[in-house]
Parts: C-alpha cells; structure tokens; sequence
C-alpha cells in the first residue's frame, strides 16, 4: 500500500518510481513531484473550497513548485465521500476534508472535526496541538494508513433556518430537519424527524415545505445559498458544530517518503491555514450578517436556555455511545471530555468573559 | 541601508556577499543564510520566547538550514527596547515583539498588538488577514523600513492581581498599579498612580505594599511569578489587552532579497506560529487556572459592568487620542473601528453566544 502510493505520486510527476527513498538526497530535492489533493467540496467553494486550494497553493509555493499539490473537486478524481479510500489506498496522496465525514470507519473521527456540545475553535486547537489530541487522532488515522493535519476551521455554526419560531423543546417533535451527523442523531432523541439532503437539494426543499429547518454553516455560506428567501428565522447559536476543524490529510507512505523538512513545511503550511481559513470565515461571516439582516429582513432568534439544556443532554448521551466503540475512541472521548473541562474554565474568563463585558459596556 | 542588512546576514553565514541577488537563483538556492533574529524576550520565556523560537525553528527546519535564524534574547544582541532600530538599520535581519512597544515610533502601532477594549484574538486574525489591517501595518512598516508579519497572540489578558478588592470605580482613585502603554493611560484617566516597572521588579515591589496591583499576561505566565503569594484577588476579565498579537517583523531589504518562494515559506511559518502560540496559551492557562484555584487558593474576582463602563469611556479617549497623530493613524484607527463593529455582531452569536448558552446548559 504504502510502496503504491509513492508510485503514484512519482509518476503522476513524470519522474521515475526510482526517485524513492533508496536514492541520495540530492536527488529527491532535485526532483519534481505532483502529488493529487482530493477534497470534498465544489470547486472554490468559498471558505472550504477556497482554503484546500491555498493550503495547497502554499505547498506548491513554498517549494517552488518541487512538490507541487493538484487540487481535484469534489467528484473530479473521485466522488467525494470516497476520499478517504482514496487517500487511504494511495489512489490520491491527500485529502482536504472533514474528518466526521468518516465516522462510518469509525466513530472517533467526529471528534477530530466537532461533536454536539463540543470545543470552540480556540479550544479546539489548544486541544490538538497541546492537550494531546493530535497523538490520538495519529493513533487512529495511522490505522487506516493515514496521517491527519489540522487544516482550516468554519468557527461556531448557526443553529440553523427556521419557516417558524422554535420555542420549546415540544417544537421538535416531528420536525422535519435537515442535518447530518451527530448533530441529527441528538434532534432524532428530541423528536425531530431528521433528514438528510445534499447541498442542491435543501433550497427547494425547503421552499416547498418538504422539510421544515436546515442548518447549514454561517451567514456567509448561507447566504450564498439565499436560505432567507424562504425560511424567515435564523437561530444562534448552533449546539451541533461549535468550531469545525478541517483535515489535510496525507497517505501515511506518502507522509512518510517526505524529508523531515518537507514534513515540517508541509506542517507548516496546513496551519497556517488553520489560521487563515478560519480568519477568513470570522471576517466574512461579520459581512454576511450585517447584509443579511439590513438587506434582506433576517430575523435572528435566540435558543432558549431550556432548549440547549435539552440539546446538551441528548448530545451527551450520543457522545458517550460512541466512545463504546473501541479503547481507543474510548481514550479519545475521555482526553476530549478532559480537554473542554479546562477550556471552558478559562474560555469564561478569557474570550466569553471579555466579550461580555465589552458588549455590556459599548452597549 | 538595504545593502548592508544583507551583507550582515550574508557575512554572518560564512557565504561570499557576491551571493546577493544580483547572482543567477541557483547560487542563492544552494546559499547558506544565516539570519539574526532579536526578540524582547527574556531566553526561552514560557509562550513568547518559545514561540520566538519555534517560529525561527520552523524556517530553518522548512528550509532545512538554507535559510537559517538564530535567535537572540533580549539583550543578547541588542536591548530589548532597541530591537526596532536594530532591525529598521539592518544590525538585526528581523525580530519577535510586540508592536506596541513601538509606540514612540508611532501610536498606530498600538493597534498591530492589542489596545483596550479592542479585538479579541480571532478578531484580530481576521481584520488583520481579511480586513485590510496587514495592507495598514505594511504602510506603516514601510515608513520605518519594516516588512511585519502576525506571529502568535496571547489571547486575552488577566485583569491583574490586587492585594484588595476592587468594587467601585472610586477605588482605582490613587491606587499604584503597574501597567504599561494604553492601558496604563487608561488607569490614569481613573485616577490611578500608574507605574513602569521592569517583569524582575514587581514581584517584590507588590510584596512590600510599594504597588497596590499589577497586570502580567495570564494564568500560565502569572503563576510562575508567584504574584498569588502576595496579592490575593484575581481579576477577570482584561480590558486593556483583550488579543495581544505578536510580531515577527523584517528589515525591508532583507525581505525584499527573498525570493518570492522564501517569503511565502516564511510568511506560513509565521502564520503557523500565530495558531500555535495562541493554542499553547490557551492550554496551559486552562491547566494553571485549575492549579492557582486548586492548589493556591487564588480568588477570582470578576470587574463590575460600572467598573468596565469606565473602562470602556477612558479607552474611546485614549484611541481616539492616538488618530490624532496623522492621516495613516486614523485611517488605521477607522479600519480598526469598523472591523470592530461588525466582529462584536458576529462574535455575539458566535463564539461568546455559544459559550454562554454551553456554560448555561452544562451547569
């Protein structure tokens, strides 16, 4: 697997399957090599198609063009929920992903991304990078012959768009909701009738009544989509996808044919965009939002406090069922459990803390 | 100017000065650089001197050596305080700090670190990626012979330590409390004898009752002063210094000599460190929050919204101050103001409204 994968890549680049790790270095540095990024999002779409092709632009950049990363659409090389297999198999080199989205491998992986009642973005990276939550998401990427980076972050979702008001928990039972994931396994225990639909599907579905709710991501993608032209209701915030971290992710023979430096600038490069992406979504969402209520009538509503207790009840429960998975989501679940006792000690006093009191004051 | 911060590198890296940029690129590709960086950090200090040093690190470990930066502690090379004309004249090829100690230089420099009542840290990313802050701090820059570049954040700031409680804003009336920059002015508008003094000082002056309260950076910096040894109350939030961004900022025609290639490296070296600091700060002041309440004792006292009124009065004056300096400062002060507006929209149903209805829901 690992020795195909490499292949691949060489000769993608035209340059021969002898460029591997038995030559002299020279060599390697001296040759080219293409590598496929497989992602699973439309071709720049904005925020998480935009950010793969600049964390890939940023590796082909900074190596002038020695490793230079092709960026494929979702469906372009493969369809997009097959990446993983991709990846995995060494068909592509890397992927530019959500994490949760393989779940079905297994259940560990929502955590890499964002589960019910789960991290804020800050947090979230105070957890991977110095809380231990990259060696465990190593552990388990390592078993599919994978090699995950952080690469990129939507920030706190919105709780979704509304044809009417939400004002119980009773308001749930029987509501038609579209939303994937664990976000849709805690509506199903609070009644709600979940549906899955792709992105082109949901517009029309909602116009007609087909359903009655989606969540999406934020004000930015949202309104690419015109959502409030046939759903009045924009309810803040979402429990379900408090700050979701995006993948680069790299076949574990491909990872492991890079020099130590390549690896560390390919590091480099993803969280940079870590940062960047998530950046970019903070500043366009802000935009978003203001054009959305003052152009086009938005009207924003707040969950109830008796609501999210309800949200946060039945999220912990299908949290704790996934940890009985294996040890090892087990381990997950608990460094994560770990991980948000202490963020949000000092997320009250720190970023929710201040932000309070400068809303309270400028007020 | 130009001429000689290159050769001073290039000298310094035993490679012949001919290696300039006059040479045909695969001379400068197969150069040696060796780069000196100068920092207001104190040696490995927790946070900003690490951080210092794993930004260089990164470069010189992306570029595996090509590209070399050697770190000096503040006073190594030069005093901490003379690493702005170091690196403008060329003595130094770049250096870590913080922005705002160049305020002397000019007071729009404040808002490239932190100011009171300014942005939180993912505020900052984003008006500073997306929202034209970086094209202001270049034209700043520029002026001095600058190329600056975000480089790690501390997140928000403590409010400080004080040896009584804090209950009405008449009580900073005469306090003696040591804080540096804007956030001192601020104190001073609330009538407190604001005071200077260098990090190795204010422990034994808070000591001996000749300092009434002090500001630091937060829990994980804080502890390791022992400031709960002498000062019992612990307040939260900081106004004065609510995303503390950190600089890696290059002398011009240094930067200028790179080749496009090297400044993209370099530039998602920097942006790496700018996630990674900020995460590494967030962690460990969760686990030294949990220490200084559990093991310590520290009380945590929260500012009144009276008291943070006041706050926020004094601050407009202060800002509003600082525009006055010139046409750039107060198109940097205006930028500043409107990303402000539409973060704190954003923020409030993001981040902060996410925050609190978990607090709320898990409690």
């Amino acid at each position: 697997m690992k020795r195909r994968a490499f292949l691949t890549g060489a000769a993608t680049a035209g340059v021969a399957a002898a460029a591997a790790s038995t030559l002299a270095k020279p060599a390697i540095a001296q040759g080219k090599r293409e590598l496929k990024m497989v992602t699973t999002w439309p071709k720049n779409f904005p925020g998480l198609g935009t950010g793969a092709q600049r964390a890939a632009d940023r590796i082909t950049a900074a190596t002038e063009g020695r490793i230079t990363v092709k960026v494929y659409a979702a469906g372009e090389l493969v369809p997009p929920f097959e990446s993983f297999d991709a990846v995995s198999s060494g068909t592509a080199d890397c992927m530019h992903a959500a994490a949760y989205y393989w779940q079905g491998k297994s259940k560990g992986f929502n955590f890499f991304t964002a589960v019910p009642m789960g991290l804020l973005q800050p947090e979230m990276d105070a957890w991977i990078q110095f809380g231990g939550g990259q060696e465990l998401w190593d552990e388990l990427g390592a078993k599919f012959n994978l090699k995950p980076l952080p690469c990129g972050n939507t920030g706190v979702q919105m709780g979704g768009w509304f044809r009417k008001e939400i004002k119980s928990v009773e308001d749930f039972k029987g509501l038609k909701f579209r939303m994937p994931g664990a976000g849709g396994e805690v509506l199903r225990k609070l009644g709600a009738a979940v549906v899955a639909l792709p992105g082109g599907e949901i517009f029309p579905a909602l116009q007609s009544g087909a359903i009655d709710a989606t969540e999406w991501v934020g004000p930015w993608n949202d309104m690419a989509f015109g959502f409030y032209r046939v759903a009045k209701f924009y309810y803040w915030p979402g429990y379900h996808e408090p700050g979701s971290m995006l993948e680069c992710t790299w076949n574990k023979g491909v990872w492991d044919s890079f020099s130590k430096a390549d690896q560390g600038l390919i590091t480099d490069c993803c969280l940079a965009e870590n940062n960047a992406m998530m950046a970019e979504f903070n500043a366009r969402n802000g935009d978003s939002l203001k054009q959305l209520i003052e152009q086009h009538g938005v009207q924003l509503r707040e969950f109830s406090d008796e609501i999210y207790k309800a949200f946060a009840k039945a999220s912990e429960e299908v949290l704790g069922e996934m940890a009985t998975e294996s040890d090892l989501v087990d381990r997950i679940y608990n460094s994560f459990l770990d991980a948000r006792d202490k963020s949000m000690s000092w997320t009250r006093l720190a970023n929710q803390g201040y932000a309070n009191k400068r809303e309270a004051a400028m007020s």
